[in-house]
């Protein structure tokens, strides 16, 4: 039961990303990639480990070098089954063995990559989720290298999706909807927020979702904390309701976010949620290339500024998404980068008053080559439920 | 649905780990103790986050100073209202302002503990599963300072544990034993290693497990990765089959192996699974209080390197279990620290065919004040299934 990689890819895509990872590094001015399990290694590799441990597994990526995956000499069969071990070679240590040294020796065969004490070396990127021990274990072997994230570095890296990346975003985004057009016929009335939770998890599970990673139920109070995901709450007639849930399906996610109203809303949960959606419809109209992520933000604040609402939209208007539910680009005020053709994330406005109700509209969104796709078609006028 | 932390420990309790820690780090030379989310912050707080992304949570353990989680804003909430959120201050950051100026005011508010460029500053320890992002953003926002891990730094801050943690672990221990009891009866020949392992998952979670972290069933050959978890192999008659399964109960760890043999097995089968059984016992009997960890590997490991098969024994023999299943102490060459009664770990030597077949045997064992207990206790003698 290893490796949870998306179904369509080969050995051939996972060398081609490699590839495009090792060229945008030397493009960005690092000596070499390296990364550890988690989301960067799934779609370079479609590797993942049984389990995460403090045994070292790091995809070493070195300029004019080939691929090498370091990995637990226990764990070489499971990595020698994934989908794209072929386009790589694999680099087994036995415990008691410094992994360190081993990925050094990988690195920096001739020590040129070291720099004098104190610093001057080669800067190497490293995904953002390696374990603080494994650097500092490399941060040792390697004296006067230094280091970026892989967001720092190559924040872009996996954020323009290629046409079959799109299509299984598109597929998940879909099943969510699917999902959403059922829960909005149960009852909510007199029921757990838990309940309707579980009945949306088996939901994204029954329309093909592998994972489930949030099924968001907040009712009434709990809709002003825009990370509750659900509690004991019995929901009550009259409650606005702030539905947000997503996943995996195929190895590529879902995520959207829906705020229905138990019975008839009141004027002003009418006008809060309108103006919501006016925030989201702003945000996307924004969407198109050349753009910088900010603008979005930007546009779907303003809506909701200009109403006087501006200190209860408490985050960042946006997040991509594509192995992981939550990845660069950012919509979010100081990210100037241009959004571009491919890119997927959501665009998700809300207004939360403390004690009182919340609401949250959102939908994934790709930037086609003149503007902005949405993958999640629900009705965003406000649904009422029973 | 935030905190999985173990029941029955309050905020006083919470407080006194902080305390111990923070204790600890002052006499290994440490300025401070920095805790992202994962098991050393729910030992020593009882909070989980929702999901760990990359908004920085972070308790900081400064000398002299009380403790402080830092949180994103929209997590503050739930962090509210972990059960040792009373023993702490939670001080928030929102999207779009910088968590390691925060993290850096807060630990050293005065600028005493950064050096001058390239080093000569302050030494902190950093929990090991701290995701890179973090420790890099750190390190440039209190330049100077150097950093060790946790597991490096204090290794034995969970190591040793408390009668209620003993009762914890005791209690997980006969939950695994009893899974091993009813599993033992279900039919092996004619059905897939996953549905056998779907049982153990079952049978564990019947038994008060919250969480199952791994069930193998390594059949025949597969025995012989260490490291296989489940197939699609049908068991067959004359099968070996290694059975490793545990998890988590009430926040306390279970893990437990025996090697169960499908009809009779051949002379040389029971030879191998005898000889693990000596091995075990050995490993055993050398725990007592003040022996190195690595006195017990070697105990195990001399019996199976005098019948010939230590080049098969290819892993250590023993990890520590808590709060997670996977921890130090461990048993292994060069682990020159002495045991200490309240350690818990895992005696598992192991023989590994390539091609034919394995055997593990695997009994929690925690140290008492003049040897050891096994807190798994079912027949280490082959049982033979159907």
């Amino acid at each position: 039961m290893t490796g949870t990689a998306p179904a369509p890819f080969t050995a051939d895509d996972y060398r081609a990303r490699m590839e495009r990872a090792a060229r945008q590094a030397a493009e960005a001015g690092l000596a070499g990639l390296l990364v550890a399990p988690g989301p960067d290694l799934v779609w370079l590799t479609g590797y993942t480990p049984t389990a995460v441990t403090e045994r070292l597994t790091l995809l070493v990526l070195a300029a004019g070098r080939d691929p090498v995956l370091v990995v637990p000499t226990l764990e070489a069969p499971d990595a020698e089954r994934a989908p794209g071990a072929r386009a790589l070679t694999l680099r087994d240590w036995t415990d008691g063995k410094d992994p360190y040294a081993v990925t050094a020796a990988l690195l920096d065969p001739e020590g040129l990559l070291r720099g004098p004490k104190g610093g001057g070396g080669a800067l190497l990127g490293i995904s953002d989720n390696t374990w603080a021990l494994h650097l500092l274990g490399l941060q040792k072997a390697l004296p006067g290298t230094s280091y970026a994230s892989l967001t720092e570095a190559l924040p872009m890296l996996r954020a323009v999706k290629d046409a079959a990346e799109l299509d299984l975003l598109a597929a998940a985004g879909a099943a969510a909807d699917a999902a959403f057009e059922e829960i909005r016929q149960v009852a909510f009335a007199g029921r757990r927020e838990s309940d309707v939770a579980a009945d949306l998890a088996a939901l994204l599970r029954r329309f093909g979702h592998s994972r489930v990673d949030f099924t968001i139920v907040a009712s009434g109070p709990n809709g002003a904390n825009p990370h509750h995901e659900v509690g004991d709450r019995v929901i009550e007639r009259g409650d606005m309701v702030v539905l947000d849930f997503g996943g995996l399906k195929d190895g590529y996610g879902s995520d959207t976010s829906r705020t229905v109203h138990v019975g008839e809303p009141t004027d002003e949960e009418r006008r809060v949620h309108d103006l919501v959606r006016e925030a989201q419809e702003a945000g996307f109209r924004a969407v198109r290339p050349g753009v910088a992520c900010q603008e979005v933000d930007r546009a779907a604040r303003a809506v909701i500024a200009d109403a006087g609402y501006g200190e209860y939209f408490i985050h960042r208007t946006g997040h991509g998404i594509g192995v992981t539910t939550h990845e660069p680009p950012y919509m979010i005020e100081g990210e100037e980068r241009p959004l571009v053709p491919g890119m997927c994330f959501s665009v998700e406005p809300g207004v939360y008053l403390p004690g009182r109700f919340g609401v949250r509209i959102e939908d994934i969104v790709t930037v086609t080559g003149d503007g902005g796709r949405r993958l999640n078609n629900t009705a965003r006028e406000m649904v009422i439920v029973d």
